[in-house]
């Protein structure tokens, strides 16, 4: 069986107000490329499929394309699991009609246990979830008050999660995992990371490889880099889209889509890189050389986009000066604008980001960073996340 | 060809802060159970299947179980199109899967034009649109601007859609409209209506049953009583449950759903009535009244839901008591509560309802009420819902 491993689409995402809708769109297009010349079996979207519970009406719309497209002009079944950023209620519409034309969709826990068969794979679906769902789900299926309390973490939820599939494993099949989650390697193991996820192991909100071990692969979704996987068959296939600076500037970091071929006792993994049709720069120089032809000109001004950090600015030199605007007349879009100033003074250093645009896990990130000069880790992002979206519960 | 027609679900309705979902699933079941009696070829849902743009994710997960009994648990097909409370957008999601099991659903105007056609049947479904969507429409088939211009009302949009309409008519078939709008009798007749449309025609948001005269039926949502209904074969099935009470008041206008059965040469109509699990009780009464055991013993207390205006009430005389309270006590739910005051101070006779519970429409018609003493006529209603729907048309 040939898949197709994608994750994090992020629909309706916007990169400091600018929507990222167009991208997103020509992106899927090189996917769906991917898709029909590598002839696969399925195309697996690993969560996070929307950026928001509630997305905009053009997001729903663009979204419903795609997968028309996948799924009903070219007869490619879809794999797809929520992730934490998508609404399991909402997404959930309208997946009994989709089932009839092979797109498998699950956004709920108690989905999750009986898995897709094909002649060879058992492939199961296990959208995102939180140990607070895993409660209310184990009690349900009428385990008592005093084991349900112990639920605490991810870690504890998933554990008796993968042992309930564990009953439906047919030793005959291979199986594979679909999931959301943030997944360290084991303690024991040294893998080349990014730096998002260099901390080691633990903490409330992360899962470590060994907890996926039954499994002969698994597909993840939730780090948008597929640095990040933590074991040969355990991969992030990474979002297709650049979707903030940080990534931008990794320049070596690419975009992609993993074609992943599973045969009893044999495993393959091909990457297929996407390229972006506006791209990202990050430029970091002095006004002066911003300004220079001799140097602008030989940007991708007007087409990509830019985010600018001007060194060694003196602000009182510019007073009379509309930045953004002088800027974006010889760059084109300038998503974002950052000063480096050469006095070291705090206000000067204050990032233009437009606070209102970016998610509260993305403010708590850079607050963090603005304060402690330092990325959070893996753990305490994952953290930050749990908490974000006990509160979000309310609202979905 | 035997149809159900139903309209006006509004799914995620409130009435003063109380949820209406409980209700509405019970009347949904009802619905089932005569589609299934009648052994019905369809059910048509003629708009405004949400109560808003945005509805949350309770209702999504209601409709979504409720369309799935009756299509694919039922086998029966859905005719069905979105009313000016739904987002088209939104609605739209999944359409194309649904098509696969026989849910037909149009939500965009450009949809409307080729009917689903059954062996005898032509059934139109055109959703709810206003004229710069046929404006937009117009223009991309090429309609000269100073033409387009001149599509200022919905009747001027009207004419054109079901001219192109008639375009596709088989003279072999009977034509079968599926449509959400104020649609008024003709000038010259007379027919018995409700306050809400005893107004007499026109304005810039109303059309005319004359309009519709080339369709052998037609089936109407958007007003929400089934008296309202312009011509014989020109009908409003009305909403299934009470959403306020106005509709509460008008006691002998029973709620329900029409089973017709077309066949050439032969329209038959039958009312079938659905009871509500949790009616709602207005009561007028005196303060002594209504806190007299012999009088509330005898009222559906602690089972039905009660609107309640106290006649001929001096608050001075009652500055201690937590009015709601107690009548809650003796009641069980009191969604509304109203004072009449023998002082005739206007501050006593404010409203207590949730203003911030209500539509933007519903906000206008009750200041208007409140002002004026009277309803707002059926055109000067269609003329808020517009407007308004024109600036909820940015955010959907």
């Amino acid at each position: 069986m040939k898949l197709l491993h994608t994750a994090d689409w992020h629909i309706g995402r916007t990169l400091n107000g600018y929507s990222l809708l167009n991208e997103q769109e020509q992106t899927f297009q090189q996917i769906l490329q991917i898709a029909k010349d590598e002839q696969v079996d399925g195309v697996v979207i690993a969560g996070d499929i929307y950026d928001r519970a509630v997305p905009n009406p053009e997001a729903v719309s663009a979204l419903n394309k795609m997968l028309r497209e996948i799924n009903l002009e070219n007869n490619i079944p879809i794999y797809a699991i929520s992730g934490n950023h998508d609404s399991a209620k909402r997404l959930n519409y309208g997946r009994d009609w989709m089932e009839y034309t092979n797109f498998h969709l699950n956004t709920f826990l108690e989905e999750a246990f009986h898995p897709i068969e094909t002649d060879d794979i058992q492939i199961f679906l296990l959208p995102f979830f939180d140990p607070l769902d895993a409660r209310v789900y184990y009690q349900k299926q009428g385990m008592p008050a005093e084991k349900v309390k112990k639920i605490t973490t991810i870690a504890d939820a998933m554990k008796l999660v993968i042992a309930d599939m564990k009953k439906n494993f047919n030793n005959n099949k291979m199986q594979l995992l679909i999931t959301h989650f943030s997944v360290t390697p084991n303690k024991d193991e040294e893998i080349e990371l990014t730096s998002e996820t260099t901390s080691k192991v633990g903490g409330l909100a992360t899962l470590t490889a060994d907890q996926f071990k039954d499994f002969d692969y698994v597909m993840l979704g939730h780090i948008h880099t597929r640095f990040a996987s933590p074991d040969e068959n355990i991969r992030y296939s990474g979002s297709p889209v650049k979707f903030n600076i940080k990534e931008a500037r990794l320049k070596n970091k690419g975009k992609g889509v993993d074609i992943v071929t599973l045969e009893k006792d044999s495993i393959s993994r091909v990457f297929k890189p996407l390229l972006p049709t506006t791209d990202l720069v990050v430029l970091e120089e002095n006004w002066e050389t911003l300004c220079d032809p001799k140097f602008y000109k030989k940007q991708p001004i007007n087409k990509d986009w830019f985010a600018i950090t001007i060194k060694n600015f003196d602000r009182s030199e510019h007073l009379q000066t509309n930045i953004r605007a002088e800027l974006q007349k010889r760059y084109g879009t300038v998503v974002e604008l950052d000063y480096e100033s050469n006095q070291n003074d705090f206000d000067s250093q204050v990032n233009t980001t437009n606070i209102s645009e970016l998610s509260p896990e993305d403010t708590v990130e850079q607050f963090f960073e603005t304060i402690t000069g330092k990325d959070l880790s893996a753990p305490q992002k994952s953290l930050v996340e749990t908490i974000f979206n006990e509160i979000e519960r309310e609202k979905k």
